[in-house]
């Protein structure tokens, strides 16, 4: 059966963003480099995570992840990965503002869903058929669906680095219990896959 | 070469010790039974693990990991463990008040440090000989000893819940950064063990 799963990477003391958020460096300064070196460093041991973050039939992500831009859409924002992302998939992009949808390279569409968080997950599960739906962040966006009981499996990928400031993952997560599934490290990150216990 | 080791169990959000701590619930209401499922409920699955927390030569800990008593030592506090402690070596307390060394049973001893981390460690070492040197904490003890670049390798044993509020092992520690050396779930813990790179 299909199931909702969500991918994060988070430092040992458990940020997922630093202090000092920008445009050049969306999760705060330095800390884009410590929590992803090992998807740009160690690719290749890293490959079968890397390939289940992006093996879903579609995707749903906040705003934010989507892009800096706040209050109504301006310009031509097409999100940060390029003419071709990496989702080849439907994506829906949680946001208080209408915009029609936009049609990237290689599959991959981003509709723009005003109705809140459930009314996402019912387009995306409509979206993906028997295919698995992914939350693909940010951080407020899982809290919210994992407070909502929405999520079957978070795949915490941990990076043994302290960033001692910022945004944490699970602050204000209540009532939510996790079993370990598996576990899988490398001297950059341990990859913990838990299943939430209903 | 003997190595300084540290082995403690945090919840999936970082905590080491829930809000409403007291004598009846040293961790906190609710607390031990969480961080501690995996040693009492399934300790066969888990005897490796177990078997590190007390393969040192010799052991440091906190006063508050020692006892509930507070200022001068009084009555006959002989630590929360009976007459037989598990750790068959000496332990060092370390304490602003001074006390007379305790001779339990089964070669374990409590010396009372009045001279701070480093003295502490100092004696540890000379009794340790060529074994490792546990500090067994609590969490401040033991962000002490990670603060002055004294531990070699942190074991956390990481159980898959939320506990929300309370005490964070990371909180406060700076400068130190890691290595995963390696990882191995079960359903209700996840054990890390993390080298600090100097």
């Amino acid at each position: 059966m299909s199931k909702v799963t969500c991918d994060i990477a988070v430092s040992l003391d458990g940020y997922v963003a630093g202090p000092n958020q920008s445009l050049e460096n969306p999760l705060g300064e330095g800390v884009e480099e410590l929590l992803h070196a090992w998807m740009f460093d160690e690719p290749d041991e890293n490959r079968a995570e890397l390939d289940a973050i992006v093996d879903a039939g579609a995707f749903i992500m906040g705003r934010n992840m989507f892009g800096p831009i706040r209050g109504e859409w301006t310009g031509d924002w097409n999100g940060w990965w390029g003419d071709e992302p990496p989702y080849h998939a439907p994506v829906f992009v949680l946001t208080h503002f209408e915009r029609p949808v936009l049609e990237m390279e290689g599959g991959t569409s981003f509709t723009f869903v005003t109705e809140g968080i459930e009314s996402g997950l019912d387009r995306a599960r409509e979206a993906a058929g028997a295919e698995d739906i992914a939350i693909a962040g940010g951080a407020e966006t899982i809290r919210q669906y994992l407070n909502a009981g929405a999520i079957d499996e978070l795949r915490l990928h941990v990076v043994p680095e302290l960033i001692g400031a910022g945004e944490r993952l699970l602050d204000g997560v209540r009532g939510v219990r996790f079993e370990t599934v598996s576990t899988r490290s490398n001297h950059l990150v341990t990859h913990m896959n838990l299943r939430v216990v209903r």
